[in-house]
């Protein structure tokens, strides 16, 4: 009975997290606007709905993981969306790259509705959620954490509580991208410097990435922007450019000036307008660097 | 008798160096501006010398640690420097930041004379040259690395060779002190973001730390700047000023538009311009992103 | 009869706008938060009005000169809004710095409503509305501009049409408040260069601004910027930071990478973020520069 | 027998100012890299050099307007320099763009030799120094001040003096061609975003032309930046770029962080490592605008 949830969004990322959520014995109500992406998963294990509100309809639990604030907004507020049949007590379980603001819009929403909103944002690229290894975090009403918690331990190798401020986690997520989208733009400009001096670009990666940056970031993206290996894409520079711009939303409204952010968000905003949104965005931020050192 | 090596330059870097040195069996010939310094060491193991030119005589390696370029320069061809008593076929190690150039000019002396330069950067704060933890990058003629490496193996825990070119590996390392230095910059607008949202500064920072970044740079640094803890002084905000300037000028002379390496720059010679000089290049970088915050 | 005319806003700018319509012997049905503002115009020229809708009802033409895109979208959209009641064939004259993106969504309001929307941004301070020499961009309907070309006479020394696209002259505003902003950057920097140097600020702000930059920005505000003297406020930071939101957000919407506008947008939002949002926008850029370099 | 002055540097500017001279009656001690340039003047009143020394031989003033720092150093240090040969109260006219540092090296030089310098640099492009049009900035002391005069007042429509300071003029120089480079620069940013909102960017740039920006450097380039026209090249890239090194080193000797230097350095640097080093500055900036913007 408790094993069926809502499951909303079945992109790159949603559909690895709904894979292993049957393999725990889940019973997903998917709704995805693109219906057909459902045919990849087993049939017996999956509902497949015409809406948002069919697939809250009887859960306690609904997850989403949509592209960007405005469809979470429809998704949850629209004339078939998930406020019109989530049950009460049941959580909404929002895990989409969005806004603090939005967070805070629909958790008062939530609330009005007698259910509950919690939200968290997941670090980790799609062959991360496909092997239960993303970092999930969260914040919110601590009764909402209770009910996710079972789900959320199905798809990642942690969960970080960041209180309970609606849109808590979601500042870390932005802050999080951000810091990757830094790191490439650091290493693309360092990397461009040895290449340029007669030195081995991915020595010098390799060198970094086993060393005082022995970190994920600096050794997979190190070798993908050392190799100026852009194929294939796996996030596009166009959402990279989202989240920068999402990033430098933030910084206004929290009233901090962030020139990194600044930094990274022109970055992007020139590999959109040369064109090249849908490269990844290491090629996004790596072709911008060396480019304009004229190679 | 091969154990007698010249040593120049006792600051916090040089005198841990010196003191592992000994501990290998080297007889030191030393020389210090500061020659009071070198009383820390056990002093059968030195021989304290008036000049580069008399801790240069008979040895056939000679370590130097020193300040910048120009203190370089004058203690290699000054009139008392290096040249004038390097027996031929020695060779010169040399540690210090310095700028490629530099090292090249350098190196066109040494093969007049004779004898020949090595350069060897090193990546680690003073604890790490206590702990014999530096990673050592080299650059230069085959024959000077052979030399080199029984010496060099007491100082860190890895020798990276990147190749035959004089001033590769000073590329390298002004190249990963602009990464150490972004990378600061970065934590302080993320965790500063953080703060301003309600969100604890040294959670952020310690997620982090632990998952995608969890490198010693995003650990250790990252919980100064989550803290705010700026003392002790473990390297000073004017001696980061003059890496950024290194790295400045090198993108410059490599022809390659860096606007990560202006932000940092600007950012510690607005440090420097505050009076910050002497603070710890975490306390130039991070004050000066929580005080334009207005916190 | 037709020298009936709506008015909304009474602003620095906005009063000064109006005293020059009464003196063309213009009745003005006036629309203001806070209506005593209207006691220091001449009552026998003027009707107090409380809604937007009321000063809109049977005139041929209302100007509106408010604070921001939000306040002047209630003021046309709003319950009790322009458009509730401004008669057929009328003409709405939008002189208020504003996005393209809000012009174009009240202009295909008004086209509904069977009147017309004309977007007449202007360029001067609040001394220049009250001398008459403010400069109006106009854009949009030929019928519009027919319609508003008397009454704008009476406001500025010159109308220059930027053809018929409704955001047009939006644009060519928001362009140059943002070259305003960046020239008082310019010459806080270059002034700043010159004091720390031990030249007169003052001399070198004479000099370009009697021969190669002889044109208004650089002589008033030069001036300004050269004494440090911010003293009174005419255009306050928190105004200014709007524009370059304005110019931000149009960079982002234009798909342009605008570093300059970066540049100025981050100097005001840490004029902001430290309180200094009620300053004259040359101090909240003025004084940025001078306490960045320590002085 | 006073009319005999030393003249060295026949560019694109010299060539200009030693017409005027010619015209106003004097005879040139002519030295040039590539002296077949002098046979563009009349040879009854120049005479040919082959060595700084021999131009400033036996005149009481001699006038530099040479390429960069390196070149004046040699010209005047140089073992055939100016201060082998230049008579006890001579003065030196040291006209090139040039660092104060290097105007204050050779004042001190000078006045050892019981000679004088002049730091004497000038704003106006190739045709405004035929013109005699050009604005000549100087410092130093008055007895050389006195000498000058009556030949810079052959050159230029004005002569103001920024004090006794050597390097003073210089310091106003530099600072005015930043200006110029900045507003180059905005002007690119303003008028691509006009173009990319369908408005004609030479109607906006002869609008801010001819009202607020109404000065010679917004109306003379506004129409080059505003036309892409980019040839005839007046004044390259590569000076430009040479010019906004000057501005930054003298920022980072000044300790001030001028993030508008930053800015207009690395768009200039971008020029050169892109191979537009021979492009005039304005492509150099301008089509650095547009490229990003994707046009």
């Amino acid at each position: 009975m408790e094993k069926k949830i809502g499951f909303i969004g079945l992109g790159n990322m949603g559909i690895n997290m709904a894979q292993n959520l049957i393999n725990a014995g889940y019973h997903l109500m998917i709704f995805n606007r693109t219906i057909s992406k459902a045919d990849e998963l087993d049939q017996a294990s999956i509902t497949k709905c015409k809406s948002p509100a069919e697939a809250a309809k009887g859960v306690h639990a609904i997850i989403t993981m949509v592209a960007d604030d405005e469809v979470l907004k429809e998704t949850v507020l629209g004339e078939e969306g998930i406020l019109k049949t989530l049950p009460k007590n049941s959580v909404h379980i929002s895990m989409s790259t969005i806004s603090p603001e939005t967070s805070q819009l629909l958790a008062k929403h939530h609330t009005q509705a007698g259910n509950s909103y919690l939200t968290s944002p997941v670090f980790g690229r799609p062959e991360a959620a496909a092997a239960k290894k993303l970092w999930i975090c969260v914040s919110g009403d601590q009764q909402a954490k209770a009910i996710a918690k079972p789900i959320l331990e199905n798809l990642g190798q942690g969960i970080v509580d960041f209180g309970e401020t609606h849109g808590g986690a979601n500042v870390v997520k932005i802050a999080g991208n951000f810091m990757i989208m830094a790191s490439i733009e650091m290493m693309a400009e360092a990397y461009t410097l040895a290449e340029k001096n007669g030195i081995d670009r991915l020595k010098v990666a390799e060198f970094f990435g086993s060393t005082i940056f022995n970190a994920p970031i600096f050794q997979n993206y190190g070798k993908l922007i050392a190799n100026k290996q852009y194929e294939p894409v796996g996030f596009k520079s166009a959402l990279g450019y989202k989240d920068a711009r999402l990033a430098f939303k933030l910084s206004q409204a929290s009233e901090i000036p962030m020139p990194a952010v600044s930094l990274v968000h022109n970055r992007l905003l020139t590999a959109i307008a040369k064109g090249w949104g849908d490269t990844d965005w290491v090629e996004g931020i790596g072709r911008g660097v060396t480019e304009d050192a004229g190679i």
